[in-house]
């Protein structure tokens, strides 16, 4: 048993958590993996120092670390592993915006929406927007390369990083790259870092790049009599205009939200896109109307434009709650599979169809504009055959996609949850790389050991 | 002595290349590197197998291998070493677009040029421009993640770069990424080997992003009596605004260009900024009136806006050509420092400063919406004394723009020409980490040794 009091007396009071109740909280992420641990500590930690000393302690008792930001993750990446030390930055909140250089710099447990917040003081925007985005980190989504709805124009995470202080499996912090717009001195490593799951380091300050505040978008909301209908609108939207949001509810997921919140989804309906446009208000319109004609010629039955932005963001904010409205049928196994867009309509179909076949019911939702779906498998905790059922079914999902040229994890992440699955999707060649470089810069595996690889 | 002969035996007829009169134009790149070494034999690959069975032959023989595209690089990334295989992707150019799903298949030896045109074709756009896009690969662009032009609104290359297929150091092909939107499966590779200056493996195919044609663009071109006036009126610029393109010209620049061009250019004006914006008609004209309010609030003594694309065009070419125009007065060592974009000023300030004590003509062009400028060093080749002062200055170069925050390449590379001072640039920590990356996927030293590292 390690010495934790070198530990405690390394760090600002209060900062090491070891009653087992008050760690119960950082056990799981939002995957709720049963099988996570029981850890040794948690560590509140307040700056990059803290992370350092709190490294440097595991690395010399050999203790593996679980990084953790919000605890939104939906991957079991920051489930934790009996023996470890939780190293949760929910204290590490500063969002510093330097409106000159449109760049904010932030400490990782910053949720999404307070770096949104603190860029639109000074009309600027940070776009990545994961549904979670109220609650989710900004060191969860760098971690992961969160995607969310405003991706399909503008870009994942990766693509507004430009710099980060992380520290290494060693203990030693080191800065990569910084508030230059461009730097190619040296191997991308902030690039490498960004995606990683808290496998190779720990992220205690990031520098994003901020872009000016989006316009006001116009809503178009489409039902359709068919997923075939709904899909192929997509592919043709998707091929001729730059929508800034592209959504796809299915049936079960409509009927879901529509028992929430009333407001008068086509319950009948197979599917359902939500569509914004962020253009001019002049080509906004001649955009929208385009978007409309596709949704027409694939026989949608009922397309409802909106420019009034309360109302837009009501359709969205329907489209963000499916998933706790669906999460109220049962509990769900949470998908996260992407295909090239022209099988979006096979993977969508096919999901019907293994959900038909094993008796699981599998509502999908999707960022339907980047061939990004998640299938949300319903299943009844307390019946162990129904929870074998929905493991028998989100096995032969992924193994679809892959089938179907597409990704096991668009943007949640593989975690602890989809690790079983990675060798399939990447094959063993690829795989090898991926552990050689872990190897490389966490040679002892301390570093979020079970996740990923 | 290797058996070139097995080497000759494994490719098709005509691949291998070991005639030394033949060679010399496979030794050097456009850094004109006088270290360039004399290679063992050069191999123009025709396909994946190919770079496959020369990496085999090299690995078992211990062999250096020089990855090449159109040898248009700046910064010596491909310059020969001796005994070396050199591996041209010159003659795999084939270019597959995509409209459906708006991507390209591109072999590595096509010109950006190239691609751009085929993307034309489906009224799409691959952004990314390095000046030399004429006359510059895919390759190299992907091998260096290139900059360019339109950088400051539209990104570098890796924003571009969805997946590729490369050849490790002991032979072995992978695919990395793919037709995929969103791809969050296992640590981000692609986007490792994107800037790893071929010293981590050979891309054989990339795939790439393509967006939507750009709408014809307004041109500003503004002329400065001072510098500081035309750097102030950059900052104002891009704190407000986003224009498609940005671009600096010094009075050197300017002399050398209309030296060429006999096109009117103010040879009195201390600096002159051209600026684009592509917003829709009616937005263009506002964000023209406010840029060229931004550049009269700095004293500009010109401002002349034209909707003309052509003579926008020539405009752009005008300062396109400000490299070989100035290199018409000597040699050129051609910097590439960039600082954030508040420092701008201190940088173009500091470089005249330095040119001045040193004695050495520095011209400076700059993608000044980036903060990432090229000083051009102007010396006589025949004088040692010359060659001796411009190496003075060219190293306090770097040094300024690193006191000053910023990076000694921001879009070249590093290659063997900034290879002495990554080290100062980076910290040993980080240079470290980039050592473990290079040792964990080419233990044996032979991808483009003496590049970066």
């Amino acid at each position: 048993m390690p010495q934790l009091d070198d530990l405690v007396a390394a760090l600002p009071p209060g900062a090491v958590v070891s009653d087992q109740a008050a760690m119960d909280g950082y056990r799981r992420d939002r995957a709720n993996d049963p099988a996570a641990g029981v850890p040794l500590a948690v560590v509140r930690a307040t700056c990059t120092e803290d992370v350092q000393a709190t490294v440097r302690f595991a690395a010399a008792a050999g203790i593996p670390l679980i990084p953790r930001g919000a605890g939104s993750g939906l991957s079991g990446g920051s489930s934790a592993v009996d023996g470890a030390i939780v190293v949760s930055v929910e204290r590490m909140r500063d969002v510093v915006v330097d409106p000159v250089v449109r760049m904010a710099t932030v400490q990782p447990g910053a949720l999404n929406a307070e770096v949104k917040a603190a860029a639109a003081v000074h009309g600027l925007w940070y776009p990545p927007d994961p549904s979670s985005y109220e609650f989710c980190s900004i060191g969860g989504n760098v971690a992961t390369n969160a995607g969310g709805l405003c991706c399909v124009k503008y870009g994942v995470t990766t693509d507004y990083v430009l710099g980060m202080t992380v520290v290494l499996a060693d203990g030693r912090a080191v800065r990569l790259g910084g508030p230059r717009l461009k730097d190619v001195a040296g191997l991308p490593l902030v690039k490498l870092f960004v995606g990683s799951e808290g496998t190779l380091g720990i992220i205690t300050e990031v520098v994003l790049r901020l872009i000016p505040a989006q316009r006001t978008p116009t809503t178009l909301v489409a039902s359709f009599p068919t997923l075939t209908g709904a899909t192929q609108a997509v592919l043709d939207i998707t091929r001729t205009m730059r929508p800034s949001m592209l959504e796809f509810m299915d049936r079960v997921a409509i009927g879901a939200v529509e028992d929430e919140t009333r407001m008068g989804l086509d319950r009948e309906a197979a599917a359902l896109l939500v569509v914004q446009s962020d253009e001019p208000a002049s080509l906004a319109a001649e955009e929208m109307a385009a978007i409309e004609a596709c949704c027409t010629a694939n026989a949608a039955t009922e397309c409802y434009v909106t420019d009034d932005p309360d109302e837009g963001e009501a359709f969205v904010a329907a489209r963000r709650m499916a998933i706790p409205a669906v999460e109220k049928r049962g509990s769900l196994l949470l998908e996260d599979v992407g295909v090239p867009l022209p099988r979006l309509g096979d993977l969508v179909e096919g999901v019907a169809e293994i959900g038909a076949r094993t008796g699981v019911e599998i509502s999908v939702i999707a960022h339907a504009g980047d061939g990004n779906t998640h299938p949300l498998l319903v299943f009844d905790p307390a019946d162990p055959a129904s929870r074998a059922r929905a493991d028998v079914a989100y096995d032969e999902v992924m193994r679809l996609a892959m089938r179907l040229g597409g990704t096991i994890t668009g943007e949640h992440g593989v975690g602890r949850l989809k690790r079983p699955w990675l060798g399939d999707y990447l094959g063993e060649d690829v795989l090898e790389l991926n552990r050689r470089i872990k190897q490389a810069l966490d040679p002892q595996g301390i570093l979020n050991p079970g996740a990923v690889l």
